[in-house]
């Protein structure tokens, strides 16, 4: 199949490969963390989301992202998208307790 | 603010920052990357989407998510928020040509 595709795009699809391997090793380590703050929280009594927090993290990788060239409104989505995740994960471990 | 969290929260969350951070680099090349494709796809008149290659990225993340102790079915969640965001982008390169 990739025979009739151009070369270049051939290239250019194994590096996008090889960036998703990356982000999904990171987002797997990432969650072991979130899943320990999970644990933390649920064993303090805290609430699984944190506003406050979040809009921290929001403003730090709008920073980040409009640095390294990438668009600020979609490193915000990217984020809000695993904050849900997490804080989904924040639920039920609470709620499995 | 955070002298009142529990410093193992504190010392998580610094970890889900550089991870982020890391993230967010690795996003930015990786829309180097698919703004390439967009490119050459229109250059050559070639849709933005592409089922099958789709299909492909989806099967092969969700078995390295696996293998990483990430749940593969937020990787293919991720995938598809990435993807949703690069078909846009090859949309607007195809029309503004």
């Amino acid at each position: 199949m990739s025979d009739s595709l151009p070369p270049e795009l051939v290239d250019l699809r194994r590096s996008i490969d090889n960036i998703d391997a990356a982000v999904v090793h990171l987002l797997a380590e990432r969650f072991k963390c979130t899943q320990q703050v999970g644990r933390l929280k649920a064993a303090q009594g805290m609430p699984p989301a944190d506003p406050e927090r979040e809009e921290a993290q929001v403003a730090r990788l709008r920073e980040l992202a409009d640095a390294a060239g990438l668009d600020p409104v979609f490193a915000e989505k990217f984020l809000n998208f695993v904050i849900a995740e997490v804080i989904n994960h924040h639920r039920q471990i609470a709620e499995t307790r």
